[in-house]
């Protein structure tokens, strides 16, 4: 690689070196299974919709597969995070810390319930929440009322902490817990872009109260769209399953509702979809490692840029493998995102942080300059499972 | 028939002349037509979740279908309804007017804006909002402030009507729209239930500002799971796209939202079975015809009850077929549902009226000794389309 060319070029060839030329997707699902065998089997049984054998398969395969005891099916993973901070007791008034750095539907789950999202920063080692700087902030900004977290300055309750697993890099769980363990908060786990991604040999999504799953056309696996709540207690798993499906009595012909529900459920069709997918998940798992591992051979030798790797003690999924540019080198993401675009490689940088996001302008934040400088600094690059082949 | 059966005999009888011995479900799903076509095609294209063809087609032949000018493709009927609330104006302490005989989505969706159902009559002639008694209702309770409908006794803002099309039959659209123009009141039409339903001439739910529709597994026509939005406002139409997929930007990388967005979408997944559905939409429409007139038939001999008719210049889609009892035969509704599940016909009474049902036990409401009588009375037959074979 010449050194004479710029870090733009450098990277679009360090790419090339290993997906071949464009055009190339960020991401694109894989259906190299029982798709096709279970879609037909779903539509030849009639049983399309809200209720299904694929459904409780599906609920049942991915509690087997994250050692959950219990996996909820719903429509979104947005619908997942609504319910699960709604279970988690988030009431109109509350606050919710969720990172900066996240996408937009952690955010909005919050709104949802009527609560405030409250911006919490992230660090480079994980992406995820920095649970020592967050404990500081807390110390310092919040005191304890009857058992709850107050914000001094909003007088507002913050109920609840959601991490969020970024490009499937888990969060500091053990810090995570230890905080919320000691200001008082629910921990739910954002784990949308964490399937397959493990903390200390235990699956993500399985550490707090609840965790969501997504399985949006984007994910690792998809239903086309669809998520699952992941619990470990019964009684939750049980409000989740009512609250999703109309909060109706079972009966006959008769249709009682005893609290206000949702239309959250997953169709049968798209349990199908996942049934099929789940099966793969292990290979497409081993093609996204692989991917990396050839990514961070080949940016090896490019200075400037490097690979995001699993934090320590840590498995990530590697859902969307990122380029982190050095501080001194942010100025080049633009023309990185230019360069490779152009070349058929589909790339792009993080999300802009929420409290950029007019919706999220006056929400309340602690010190973001973490989530700030990664913002400016992340890249993600060519991602599917598809671009290792498999070998049988 | 023998005059000395019961009237649940007769009317297990006269069942099973039009529809054979059971099991006999109260509304399957049939795909005889291009759903493994179309599902194949879609996964072919790896294009299964939130972009893809079959969703801008299936929008587009709805709109075709229904003659409204746009149509915009959600997950579900409830989220479809949501939206158009929101998008209809409804804030945070409105009340929006909502017949009590309605399945509870039409409530739950009041409440996701942070409104308050407020519940009005239905009469027996279509089923759905009487629009006369509403009139006079709403003179004696309400008045004007600033343009605006206020409730007398709550002082709340009534934002909104929307009367729902009950089993396919269409209610009192003049007289509903009378009412919504004199109160400056916004009508938004549930029509989840009445796809192919015409009221002189023109489809339901284009003649308020917004209609919704749902294709459940349990409708005329299904995508395991979806809704759409229908509107002839190009303004409404832009925003309920926007509002519906998270309220994103167009950028080629970038994620700017500039609004408290929504991931209701629905996946091209399922917006491929619902192009196939909708092409069988037709012969569908007319076999349930059909199969209305097989009951008339069926029941005319049988004194007590009457098969519900399409309202007068209304053309019904006859979702589900439905009997009413005669006031005086009331008492024999309960028999007549363990009678024809037991025998192994599905029926179903009608929904609890939404204010027996606890969450909405304080909302206000009219007197609702219409709907009261009529939910007493009803009971839904079964009503799937492949009930009459299809002469080609």
């Amino acid at each position: 690689m010449s050194t004479s060319s710029t870090l733009a070029e450098q990277v679009v060839a360090a790419i090339r070196t290993v997906v071949g030329t464009g055009p190339v997707a960020l991401h694109e699902p894989s259906f190299a299974g029982n798709e096709w065998l279970y879609l037909k089997e779903c539509l030849d049984s009639t049983f399309v919709s809200s209720v299904g054998k694929f459904v409780d398969r599906f609920e049942l395969e991915l509690a087997a597969f994250t050692g959950a005891k219990y996996a909820i099916a719903v429509v979104n993973g947005t619908a997942a995070l609504h319910m699960a901070l709604k279970l988690a007791g988030v009431k109109v008034g509350d606050e919710v810390l969720i990172p900066a750095l996240t996408f937009v539907a952690t955010a909005n789950a919050v709104t949802y319930c009527g609560a405030t999202p409250h911006f919490i920063d992230s660090e480079p080692r994980t992406l995820g929440v920095d649970a020592a700087k967050l404990r500081d902030y807390l110390a310092s900004n919040t005191e304890q009322r009857g058992g709850q977290c107050v914000n001094r300055v909003t007088e507002r309750v913050i109920r609840a902490i959601v991490p969020m697993h970024t490009f499937g890099h888990p969060a500091d769980l053990n810090g995570l817990l230890a905080v919320a363990y000691d200001f008082n908060l629910v921990l739910v786990e954002d784990a949308a872009e964490s399937l397959g991604s493990y903390y200390r040999g235990q699956h993500t999504g399985t550490f707090g109260q609840m965790g969501t799953l997504s399985f949006n056309g984007n994910k690792t696996i998809t239903t086309g769209g669809g998520g699952a709540i992941l619990t470990n207690n019964l009684e939750l798993a049980r409000r989740a399953k009512h609250l999703t499906t109309t909060a109706k009595l079972p009966h006959a012909w008769e249709y009682r509702h005893d609290e206000i529900g949702y239309n959250y459920r997953l169709p049968n069709l798209n349990a199908a979809l996942g049934c099929a997918q789940l099966e793969q998940l292990p290979a497409m798992l081993s093609a996204k490692r692989e991917l990396s591992h050839r990514y961070h051979a080949a940016f090896a030798p490019v200075s400037g840029v490097k690979l995001i790797g699993e934090p320590e003690q840590c498995q990530s999924n590697y859902w969307l493998q990122t380029l982190m540019l050095d501080v001194e080198h942010a100025v080049q993401r633009d023309p990185i995102l230019k360069a490779t675009n152009e070349a058929g490689f589909m790339t792009r940088p993080v999300w802009i942080l929420m409290h950029e996001l007019p919706p999220f302008k006056d929400c309340p934040t602690m010190d973001l300059t973490g989530a700030q400088s990664l913002s400016q600094r992340l890249v993600n690059i060519p991602s599917s499972s598809s671009l290792v082949p498999v070998v049988p």
